[in-house]
């Protein structure tokens, strides 16, 4: 099973798809795509959604996780973040992707066992889970890392759906 | 010219689609496009670019306006406007369609002649400047006309563009 996992931002959008086989978590592709200030704000959303249909088309994930964030500091922060929320959900419409949206809180008790865990510790766990250095990443991209890992370890550990009629006959 | 006025927001959207030929405003379609609670953020989002693909389709803007808004109440209506507005955005940018976004003060100035009159002026001066009666019509679509009222003002007291070239010759 593949996630992608994204943290949005019109600025700056972090990405992280992460694969789970046979109970072993990969690293696929990591990274932030950044967009500039002189563009319209309709000119940076088409950037990310040309970006995002590239990574779907590229690594074809099963999921999409997109961190739910409550604790902005300000509106205008809010707005930006919202906005591309928007369009990595509108990406995962498109392809019927189910869509995952963790709290931070989940996030980081998933990856660090720890809801309260900090930035750092996140950025530690999630070398460690996928085996790799990950030198000079932007938070962002480690941000949609731990929350595409958070991704695929709920969708693992849910019980394969069992068809309720086939299920009435036992 | 064609206008395509939205009033974003994920539980409702505002729509007002409004025509500027010869100096008269005519009005060629409103409304407001609602999505159900019950539905996740990425299936509304997709429904609110399913309903702007058809309105464009159906009307063929030559511009698209966004009010754009400052006072959200709280950093959840904010990330809900930001998306729906993304939503708005991304439909203009896939059309080629260029966007304004007016402050709520602009679009007052422009259809009442001051940027601090209230709703019920705003609902006044619309209709009164498309010689029409909206009887029981949405707050959100008398906002989305009165967007729409505002960019076509803006357009039509736009000199038309010199092409610098030729105007060196002058």
């Amino acid at each position: 099973m593949i996630a992608l996992g994204i943290d949005p931002g019109t600025a700056t959008l972090g990405f992280g798809v992460v694969s789970l086989e046979s109970n072993r978590l990969r690293l696929l592709d990591a990274g932030v795509v950044r967009t500039r200030t002189s563009e319209t704000d309709a000119q940076r959303l088409a950037e990310l959604e040309t970006a995002l249909y590239s990574l779907v088309a590229q690594h074809h994930p099963d999921r999409v996780a997109v961190e739910r964030l409550f604790c902005q500091r300000n509106v205008q922060t809010a707005m930006a973040v919202g906005q591309a929320r928007a369009v990595a959900l509108l990406v995962a419409a498109h392809h019927a992707l189910p869509v995952d949206e963790p709290t931070p809180n989940e996030v980081k008790q998933a990856v660090c066992g720890n809801g309260a865990a900090d930035k750092q510790q996140v950025a530690t766990m999630v070398q460690r889970l996928l085996s790799v250095t990950l030198t000079g990443a932007a938070d962002d991209a480690t941000d949609a890392l731990a929350a595409a890992i958070g991704c695929l370890y709920r969708a693992a550990a849910q019980p394969a759906s069992v068809e309720p009629a086939a299920r009435a006959w036992r």
